[in-house]
């Protein structure tokens, strides 16, 4: 499985993805699973997978296949004018290899799907993010909703549900984005290090920062044991 | 859905369901999902119930049924000498109802299965809990996995997995399934209040202490909040 999770605030975007791939118990490997597109200053695309990895690899090579030689029929979502055309880009390329590999594994009687979380921000637009559904169709962060999760998002949502709103500064988010991310690595097996961060802020257009957290992440590790600790003493001084 | 939680722990037992029913997103209603077997000193049964309620209903009526008029087919959950045979009958219960509910759904092209916690003990006999799968076969929490979850169970464990071994006091334990429920609460609309809590002391075979928590139950209201507030205290002395 996999945990991925994008923040859309009001200083900007922060996103996070472990790298876990499996296939079965016994065939796990390391894949990265957030995509990048950048033209400084002019325009960013951060893309998210969860899923099947046959389904989620076409795809991100369509679409960087289609940025270097777009056709009509095959849009550049480098070129595309605003964020909702990128989606849609997306949505209906996710949606033709979804179909494709379906067609294939019916007869074998499988199923593989994907999701994806498309965030971005064009010079002169909005910054918007979206979850885009195995079908293509997507749904959009808000400032109700300024979050979108794809994969195992269950046990990292209650932290996200508690500290996160369009407010959040961005030193903070990355660290719910973290913990939301901790908790998920210490109750699910299917998810795992290393980890890949980005801080996208408003009006740059560009990655702001980037991380890849390793397994032995000093930092990481500390965080993740000051947690924890925090957690113990908090609970010891509930009382019923 | 359904959150229950069971823990076994070496001071005694401690159960907690929520009450929430729902047919769809428009046909809400509450129903106990906790049901409490006693002869007090001599034995002690509790079943938790999560899923289909016309299985679980059915179930629990046939339960209810051989405990008052047993045959050879159908024991008495009461009458049974050990916890291992409750469990199996519980089991074979909930598969036969399975089965029939199911050749009805099949011809409309729906499903619906339930699971169940099963926890108590005999006197002179061990404290035991199982997790009885829809299909009646069964596990059973240990040393090493000393809780068992039904239903919506994932928001509520990254707290459990951080807090609670076999040495966790009761006080405690009965703190750490309610803020294991309230982070359920939180996350998931179709889990509900009021809950059902209740504890049973080792070797004492009757339920020591329950408690039906109502919707605006200050004491539980109380726990949350402070709980919230405890938790975004430690978010913000955490450093990266």
């Amino acid at each position: 499985m996999t945990y991925c999770v994008g923040l859309l605030l009001k200083e900007g975007m922060v996103l996070l993805s472990d790298t876990r791939t499996n296939a079965g118990l016994d065939n796990i490997a390391t894949y990265r699973k957030m995509f990048l597109f950048e033209e400084p200053g002019e325009r960013i695309i951060a893309i998210l997978t969860a899923g099947s990895l046959s389904v989620t690899q076409t795809t991100l090579a369509r679409l960087e296949e289609a940025i270097h030689a777009e056709t009509e029929d095959t849009p550049s979502i480098l070129a595309a004018p605003t964020m909702l055309q990128v989606a849609e880009i997306v949505g209906r390329t996710l949606n033709a290899v979804s179909q494709e590999v379906a067609d294939k594994l019916t007869r074998m009687k499988q199923a593989a799907s994907a999701s994806m979380i498309v965030a971005g921000q064009r010079r002169g637009g909005a910054m918007r993010m979206f979850l885009i559904y195995p079908e293509g169709n997507f749904i959009e962060a808000t400032e109700d909703t300024p979050y979108l999760q794809i994969g195992e998002h269950k046990y990292g949502k209650p932290i996200l549900d508690r500290v996160i709103t369009p407010q959040t500064p961005l030193a903070d988010a990355e660290k719910a984005v973290l913990l939301s991310m901790d908790s998920t690595l210490r109750s699910n097996l299917s998810v795992g290090m290393p980890l890949d961060l980005a801080v996208i802020e408003k009006d740059a257009c560009a990655v702001t920062r980037s991380r890849r957290i390793e397994a032995g992440d000093a930092a990481f590790a500390a965080m993740s044991e000051a947690w924890s600790a925090a957690l113990r003493d908090a609970f010891r001084r509930i009382t019923l």
